[in-house]
């Protein structure tokens, strides 16, 4: 974490948030492009989700962080239907794993973009889908804590998928 | 999150990852209290670490953390070799599996009351494993990015314990 001059106490508090971000989309995104599509294909446990449905998962989540975050439209809503409406199942559509980890690198720096335009105050701000009128009520649910959430949803699938290395 | 005046943006700042860790925390400690000591005993996937690995090595981490913080004094350094050393080991000498859900929840309660007497200033403060001249070059090393770190390292082991259920 370089800098010409100290951050401000506000600074510091939003910054290290998303270097835990950048930290856990990394490892993710380097295991995912590690993974064979034969590893990927199979199931991180007896009975459990597959390696390509916690890709897509978190593609169609992550995704749906530009719109939640005011950042820009989703480009990956037609990836909700096979992997966050329903729970894995490979008779559902979906792209190839070829297109899925494209679509993750894509995904990482249409966030990285975004977030680099966001000031400290501006993560304080309340995310698109709680009305101003709710906002007033409750503070707490602005961009920052989206993103926290988002980062242990994360790390929780990163738990779980690198169980197939 | 009841209040009575509204938050400072800073105060908010270090309130979120506070609310995301407790979070995290409440549902690994759910999870643990409720799976059986056959479960627990199983591994979490074929050939991959034992749910009381987890469960032990979680409750050594929180342990440190203590220390780290500059909270107090460990009380669980006796699972270090078993559960934080070692790889999943069976022939280490291990606490039963009542005694170490009693040590979840007790390492649990000294956190928390410990948080709540750090300031979000507090938070922004160095932890215990930089020195202060290390601390004055690297100003992120500090209590808060200790607690974003582990509140992941959580939720990466809650995605693997959950296969269990």
């Amino acid at each position: 974490m370089e800098q010409n001059s100290p951050l401000s106490p506000l600074e510091m508090a939003i910054q290290l948030p998303l270097t835990t971000w950048n930290l856990q989309n990394d490892r993710f995104t380097k295991l995912v492009d590690q993974l064979t599509d034969a590893q990927l294909s199979a199931a991180i446990a007896p009975g459990k989700n597959s390696g390509v449905y916690l890709l897509g998962h978190v593609i169609a989540v992550h995704d749906g962080m530009m719109a939640l975050l005011g950042l820009g439209e989703r480009h990956y809503a037609h990836l909700d239907e096979a992997f966050l409406r329903n729970p894995d199942n490979s008779d559902l559509p979906r792209p190839s794993i070829t297109e899925l980890k494209a679509a993750l690198h894509a995904v990482n720096a249409r966030l990285a973009a975004g977030f680099a335009t966001l000031t400290p105050s501006g993560w304080l701000e309340r995310h698109t889908a709680v009305s101003a009128e709710d906002f007033e009520k409750e503070p707490h649910r602005n961009k920052l804590n989206l993103l926290l959430s988002r980062t242990t949803h994360l790390a929780y699938h990163l738990g779980q998928l690198i169980l197939l290395k």
